[in-house]
């Protein structure tokens, strides 16, 4: 039995998915394939990373294939990834991986898959990937499949912003936001815990002045207005384990599933509530009770 | 072979879902997944419960898990559900099973599980049910899962509303709007025959006044406009066996494949033409010929 | 090992996919199923066709069940095709199914599938085509199906524009928009090399004047305006093998991965550059370097 599990942009309207599985399966038609997400949206590799990386922890050991490759067809490299333990993750040399990776415990070997004369230059995901990723899930050597290089040289994604001052302010980068408008942060729960925001606690939460990034701030802004004045990016909320620590409507601060510090509104959409979106950033300080 | 279905809010956007079958996958490797719907609007329990219901008697027999639960994190226990003729159904206790169970002709039993110490409180479908459901799938009895729980103690949502009056009028409520645009009531397909309306047939429809919660209520208003004056409420429509009773973008009155009175525009969306949405009520009666 | 593929209109938020996974596995349990969409637009038959042409090739051996039916409870007949090489295709027929049997070589043989007496009209997807998905499976002869039928008879969609003047102007249909917003057009990439536009080369580009159809046209034309003016639609462009062929933000003639001409904007959507949607018309020819 063996799992290979499969992130993309490809979206589920296109055949691109279901090309991929095909080839999976003609190569090794007892594989179990596990998709992660193909809604990335088109070329956003720090949202492929991420979700990847939060997801493969809970995924049976096996092959890691995903492509968000805005860059095929140019020099970027195809490449293949051990990481610790042996897993191994397969796409392109754009940063994509490495997250994952370092979640498995880090880069053991890489190789650069070649591309055969004649591939088509648009689809890499069927004609380059999809097939490296069945070799491995049929138990070829890592060595069979390309060439060593130096996993130094990977790309990687700039880390997202998490700093804790000596004042005892967190800042942080909104790395992620979920359906339920969840907004992840880039620091742990042990960062936040750092800060003296372990529950329960309240925090004061300061939303930079740049905002509008996220969801109502455009054609949304004249029904529901999220946070203007500096009153309003200023804020105190509570800190807790669980939704159900708050009222519904009310903005938590709490550790999330995948163990990063998070805002959620009880019954609603922090992310809305905040006008919040990935690279936006937010302070947050221990409130003085 | 065993069968698990996964029927959940999580959307396709993030990693939820994966996880879930990664937990499931790690657990029990030769359990086949079958994925009913994971796009139950965030938190629309009644939702959840709909399509699970009406979709379980074609699956094969196995554990069905299903989590739409904005209760996570309070006090709303997670239960084991064991249908009559030995299928489960894995969830929160927030109404999302019964409906289901009740296809499957009753409840037998259940438990509550427990929620191990140190236990993130917000991905109970990770943490929790999955691995529920895993047990189950790997032959575990239902009394080893957890504590037992008497069953008139589940949490049951409002049955939705469908009386047929003395006078021969049928009182209904909308249950659900699928992708075509097609109406389903409250009322079942007998219920309909009972009220003189098995076709060939002609129905008085009338809509309530309250409307406007469909598509096309706010936005869209101004370029396609629902029915407004009493007139355009008070509707005679024909009741068929299929589509092709009626002509293109004419209303039709039906059974639809689950057994449930439905409304539909032929080769259009009945939602969309009446305006109608979940929890909207319509009447309905003979039509003199 | 056997392998179903199977495509629909049926959206993801029903159960109507599920429901039709559960009838193929309750009779054959052993089935792999790969999802080639289920996100064709309601009705859209071309486009249906179009995807499943286009990733049947890239599929395992098996059965090919497709759906997307609006004239469902009609006279249109269910029907099995048996393609050159033994595959099969289940559907309705209205051409859906036979873009991909001429990927596969051609048709061999066809039947007309019965209706069961009480089968609702509604759902022929559960109920009569993924049964006779599971048959064909399990290892039944397609003359058990159904009745022979003359494949000369089976409905066909109109083939897509695509001619190559005297000239040396290439007229030719858009036929599909993908999710990054490529534009494939009917005229094959070998149609292109006789255009003289075999790369590296500059096409002109002519839009037909009755644009307006793709994305950009309605509430988005305000913010960001397509080609408008004779000169704006009347463009000379690069042709290439891959999108590093030209800088982010140009447009590019490339053979796609499906070997179809195609169009893209590198890191962007000719779509919405060109305002391009399915049925709308282009010439190109090559440019005097």
């Amino acid at each position: 039995m063996t799992f290979v599990s499969f992130t993309t942009d490809y979206g589920l309207a296109d055949g691109f998915v279901a090309a991929c599985h095909g080839v999976l399966l003609r190569a090794a038609p007892t594989v179990r394939i596990i998709d992660v997400t193909h809604l990335v949206p088109p070329g956003d590799i720090r949202r492929g990373a991420t979700v990847l990386a939060q997801t493969i922890t809970s995924l049976p050991r096996g092959v890691h294939l995903a492509v968000v490759d805005p860059g095929v067809g140019t020099a970027r490299r195809p490449v293949v990834v051990r990481a610790a333990g042996g897993q191994h993750l397969v796409g392109p040399d754009n940063g994509l991986l490495l997250d994952a990776a370092d979640r498995l415990g880090g880069i053991e070997a890489a190789v650069r898959l070649p591309i055969p004369a004649g591939t088509p230059a648009t689809f890499h995901g069927r004609d380059v990937f999809a097939p490296a990723a069945a070799r491995l899930a049929l138990g070829e050597e890592l060595a069979a499949l390309g060439t060593p290089l130096n996993p130094s040289t990977l790309v990687r994604l700039p880390t997202p912003h998490a700093r804790l001052g000596p004042d005892g302010v967190l800042d942080a980068e909104v790395v992620l936001v979920d359906i339920f408008g969840n907004v992840q942060l880039a620091a742990t729960g042990s960062l936040l815990a750092d800060a003296g925001l372990a529950p329960p606690a309240r925090a004061r939460l300061k939303l930079e002045p740049a905002l509008g990034s996220g969801p109502g701030s455009a054609q949304e802004s004249a029904q529901e207005s999220g946070p203007g004045t500096e009153d309003e990016r200023n804020l105190e909320i509570a800190v807790g384990e669980t939704f159900g620590a708050v009222a519904p409507g009310e903005l938590l601060l709490y550790v999330d599933a995948a163990g990063m510090a998070a805002l959620a509104v009880r019954d609603g959409s922090a992310a809305r509530a905040l006008r919040l979106a990935p690279g936006d950033r937010i302070t947050l300080r221990r409130a003085r009770s």
